[in-house]
């Protein structure tokens, strides 16, 4: 079925386009009025989540108030843990904490994973669909997981950290069973992200939200092989990879096949375009605390990014909009996007 | 007067040596049993900070300990705001928390600023005499602040953050006030490295520890210009700086003249290499978790990092030494450096 406004997924193959698309990570969230009144009347972020319905919902609302080029389903990268049997509690304030997390073999046997585990998230594929129906094919709809690294960081730290210094422990003291988890959470991934897709996913994102806590020799040992399978078993989906504050491993992204680079904003464009070329599509980058300056600021530092860039970019900031960023600041920063025009 | 183990001055100034020194940021803190006991005896950590025959104590326990090829002075470098007149509390396991933080005109007018805010800090400069009269010249004694940058993020943020989105809102909302604000920051800076290396410093180091949450654009215009000038100021003066999370920054840093640029562990030494030249000294960057290993990867990890710098370098954390490091663990990475010897 064609939908009526495709062209993220269009610049997202490598086509050249009209404007760059624009969508803004944590779209669907606190920015919106409308996500605070429905937060506030249910138990937690996650009955949220877990409710297909509400997720449906909360998906829509940045598209109807934005108008922006693409839904991402409301979700959380932390429904695969849970999947795999580690339950968690999204405590105010706080962030996610595990009552139990994996630092043993015995540990890693008491987990679910591959299609066993991704089974478990109906009430995510369910979401897709709702959402899918009630998009009728306006724009394109994101699915998205964590890369298997940051899910590992928190199944073994059991909560966020400044350092993930118990989860990077790990990877010292016991790199086996580190593998062994990797491996579990990526068959896992995988197979879930497979589900999303024939939910009415069109196009996957996968975040490495703590690649940059990781050394580059690291990251070529733990993260990169397991975005690689990924990438392998996916090989017929359009795939945006995020690796956060690693930009040393940008260029192996681009080189095993993602579609889309994302990038965070601590890197210029001319430096992002000699790492990865001038046809590499990217995703990114503007700073989210942009957003805090007047429209004028905000539509000049917007375009001089789009201008940077120079195309095969998909406009969006360089992490998770801010949830106290004006709501008039965000409509200026996409309005500014799509009155923008390649030249040639 | 001569100091007996000057390799680490000897590198700094660009000169060949038989090995790289060694030291570690936050050797004198928690990973030691002596400063442990001497932490819980006290009231609290500025009772440490403030107190200078305490602070000399705790600056000479790591050497005496580890064997270092430096001391680096104990101390903190939110004892600025503090002279400035914002006063902070250091809350246990929460961090740093200023009631006051710079918003308006009027805040700003109400700071001390150069030498008059500097001489506040008469128990810092004492500090230094007091240590620098036990060493005995038996190594160098390292002073250090922080960036004007990142010291401007807790006067106006008031606490530490994952973001520090109110003190970039600042930056991009108020920029004239913001430089007004670095610019007072920066004089008294200037004005108290100056008395530290009058007090006995031997070479001076400044920490631009959330230079990695600008983006490069904002880095140019409100942290390098500050660096710059404390680089001009204390042109007859050693200077270690150390912007982390900003690789992007680090030629600038070497071109102002830093004798030696610090590095994080997010870069491999060929990249830092291909950055920075190499004949720039540099300072780091083993991951502080690697020191979480069994002794052999320990060994194996520091070799490597030691062989692929190639010389020109101080050997180091990329980071601050985790307080849960095992002290041996420490031991056998200073040792290790210090058994190591350059081939040519």
């Amino acid at each position: 079925m064609k939908i009526e406004n495709d062209l993220l997924l269009r610049v997202a193959r490598g086509e050249k386009v009209e404007r760059p698309p624009v969508w803004l990570m944590r779209q669907a969230g606190r920015i919106l009025p409308q996500y605070r009144e429905l937060r506030a009347s249910v138990a937690g972020f996650k009955a949220l989540v877990s409710n297909p319905a509400l997720a449906a919902e909360v998906t829509l609302q940045p598209v109807d108030e934005l108008d922006v080029d693409a839904a991402i389903i409301f979700s959380d990268i932390l429904v695969i843990p849970e999947a795999m049997g580690l339950d968690y509690d999204m405590v105010e304030k706080r962030g996610p904490l595990f009552p139990r997390t994996v630092q043993t073999a015995a540990d890693l046997a008491d987990l679910r994973s591959g299609a066993t585990a991704a089974q478990h998230l109906e009430y995510v594929y369910e979401a897709l669909r709702l959402t899918k129906a009630q998009l009728q094919n306006r724009i394109p709809l994101i699915g998205f997981a964590g890369a298997p690294w940051t899910i590992f960081a928190y199944m073994v730290e059991g909560s966020g950290s400044k350092t993930f210094s118990k989860a990077k422990k790990l990877l010292y003291t016991q790199p086996a069973l580190a593998h062994e988890l990797l491996q579990k959470i990526t068959d896992t991934t995988i197979a879930y992200l497979r589900l999303k897709r024939q939910a009415g996913a069109d196009i996957l994102q996968v975040f490495d939200s703590w690649a940059g806590i990781l050394s580059p020799a690291q990251y070529r040992e733990f993260a990169l092989p397991y975005l690689r399978q990924i990438r392998t078993a996916l090989a017929d989906d359009l795939l945006i990879l995020f690796a956060r504050g690693a930009a040393h491993a940008w260029p192996a992204l681009a080189e095993m096949g993602a579609n889309v680079v994302g990038l965070d904003w601590n890197i210029t464009a001319p430096a992002a375009r000699q790492l990865l070329g001038p046809e590499q599509v990217v995703q990114g980058n503007l700073d989210p605390c942009a957003l805090y300056a007047q429209e004028a600021d905000i539509q000049h530092l917007t375009t001089t990014m789009l201008n940077d860039f120079g195309g095969h970019q998909i406009a969006n900031l360089g992490h998770g909009v801010y949830p106290d960023t004006p709501l008039d600041n965000v409509r200026c920063f996409v309005e500014t996007v799509k009155n923008y025009r390649y030249s040639s």
